[in-house]
């Protein structure tokens, strides 16, 4: 059986496990926390700090192959552990592209991947000199995550609240739509494409409403979305699963916002919605096996259950029971013992072939079901 | 969080947990074997012996809830935990009934539920004083599983290859078909019933070849299938999830074989087939959730992997990659490290609308697929 490692032991590492009890392979986990969601779910865990050198490499030494829930880890001891023959999904090249914002917009701009116009700040003085390139969002070059690290930038009045560090600084973008794409891509260079998925959000909370795979995309819109996307998973040249965040502006004009090299929430429905989910086609990627089929079994829809305003602590679930009696409805509680606002608590996934099903449903859950303490 | 336990580690508890993972429950596990496929998906893993009434006991008394995932547990220590109020799934009054094969027989007569004709033997001679009740199906009353502890006796001179110990000696059926039906009990009585599924056996091997669900039944054999299934699961008076083995002869006339009070291979496909699977349901039973929907989302065939005759020692699969490269098949491997003749290694569940196609791909699977050595 072959060894393989997991950086980070949240819901992504957990619904990973999930998927991997299907294949023999004895899994490896390392976590501080030894109550995170996943930690209970390997072979072997080790408490360890995936943002040290010392830690990631002594763990991943022993291991035939290693991934990540999170961008947040040690790349150089990926790079060591890659040149001494670990295979690392994904490869810590394309790693370390994504996981700095300047690096990754420039990364667009060499390959001529569609992205909205960028300048570089190094700092709060430089940011000062770029009032004429507002509205702007600015984005820490390292660290964001979840919506951290990112400020809208309107006027030269909110240059107050930018970043004093490396960050990005990019063009607003009038956004019509909200896309992202899994692609997954094996060690020898084939390639699976997911359906894209809506991300709707709701205008009142600027907030992620829900998704809807597969997405209502004009056939222009679909087709440049998908090449896009292939395009630049392919000059990433790495194996592994890779989401693609996008935008579609009213023209039908697409720009790429941002990638995730792994797992990713966009594709959490896939685990019912498809024949192969996002995390089963991970292990197979990493095993070695063939890629599988992405074709939808129904259409989706997925609302995300995030901590309520106001509540921090051991976490209640508030409409569970009413949830679970509803007929074509997945709930998958993260196994997290607290809540704060905005934190993922867990996720719920709706099949049905008519779309005013899904819609219906997606608006009865998120006035249900809520994660309170 | 509740604490909930699983007595035995095998692939039913493996799939058990991993269903687990969707819901707030902190699981503990029970087993011999600390490499058992489930040993490592718990919380909390207890190295102990199902059929010891200490360790059963020492194992449960600090559980909100006890299930299991095979018939031999110690039951003197379930009834003392029950009594003691700790939950379990199935009760074990059920338990004790389902247990002991005569004890099985006789409620079936006794509430008047079809099943064949049998007479109680307590040794070989009392075995031998039955040659008019022959042909016949001799069962041990204890211990009997997967087709061990059973032995069809044609004639009189196979009456030597009966057993020496108590017994229940069965007519033969001339079996048209055979079904298995899963029924849910929650708490409050409330009930939920899967479609039922064709136990479909190969005629040279006489072994089981394949599932297929729904059953393709006569609208008549259908409801009497679950009227005795449903009325049976009442007599037993207990909370759980009952798998039910009926035999349909050419006559439309419909005899329960056995039952299991608990998860069941003839429901696997459940996990991929329906809307709530079988390892989900049983989830929603012990936390108090209402219970699940049994819709089929697809038509399902299920092929089982058993370890291929001639062949001990660790295992070896053979054709996976071009099992895994078929459309619209999902593989479970259990993470047995040996194989032995006949050891249950995983299954394949394949989903589709075409029923020639369910069959195309379990004959293409039944002749790419094998665990060797």
């Amino acid at each position: 059986m072959k060894k393989v490692g997991i950086l980070g032991g949240g819901q992504l590492g957990r619904m990973l496990l999930q998927a991997a009890i299907n294949y023999p392979v004895e899994t490896h986990l390392m976590e501080n926390d030894p109550l995170a969601p996943a930690a209970h779910l390997c072979h072997h865990f080790c408490s360890g700090d995936i943002r040290s050198f010392d830690d990631v490499y002594a763990f991943g030494k022993e291991l035939d192959a290693l991934t990540i829930e999170i961008e947040s880890v040690n790349i150089e001891a990926l790079e060591k552990l890659e040149a001494e023959g670990v295979k690392i999904y994904p490869k810590p090249a394309a790693l370390k592209i994504i996981k700095n914002k300047i690096a990754q917009k420039e990364f667009y701009a060499v390959h001529e991947i569609p992205s909205s116009a960028f300048v570089v700040t190094k700092n709060k003085a430089e940011l000062e000199a770029q009032s004429h390139f507002l509205p702007a969002v600015h984005k820490l070059a390292m660290g964001g995550y979840d919506g951290k690290g990112v400020q809208v930038i309107g006027t030269a009045a909110e240059i107050e609240f930018g970043f004093d560090a490396p960050a990005v600084l990019e063009k607003k973008v009038i956004i019509h739509k909200e896309i992202a794409i899994i692609i997954a891509v094996s060690d020898d260079g084939s390639t699976a494409i997911y359906p894209p998925v809506d991300m709707v959000f709701d205008p009142h909370l600027n907030l992620l409403s829900h998704q809807l795979c597969p997405a209502e995309l004009p056939e222009k819109v679909f087709w440049k979305v998908e090449a896009i996307a292939l395009n630049l998973v392919r000059k990433l040249n790495s194996a592994g699963i890779f989401a693609i965040e996008l935008f579609a502006d009213a023209d039908g004009q697409v720009l790429v916002n941002e990638v995730a090299p792994r797992v990713h929430n966009s594709g959490h429905h896939s685990i019912e919605a498809n024949y192969c989910s996002q995390f089963d086609m991970l292990w197979r990627i990493i095993l070695g096996y063939p890629l599988g089929n992405t074709t939808p079994i129904l259409p989706a829809a997925l609302v995300n259950l995030v901590g309520s305003a106001g509540f921090t602590g051991p976490v209640k679930y508030e409409g569970l029971e009413e949830v679970l009696s509803m007929d074509n409805v997945f709930v998958h509680l993260y196994g997290k013992s607290d809540t704060k606002p905005g934190r993922k608590m867990g996720h719920v996934t709706i099949l049905s072939k008519e779309k005013q099903d899904l819609l219906h449903k997606v608006n009865k859950i998120k006035h249900l079901l809520f994660a309170k303490a």
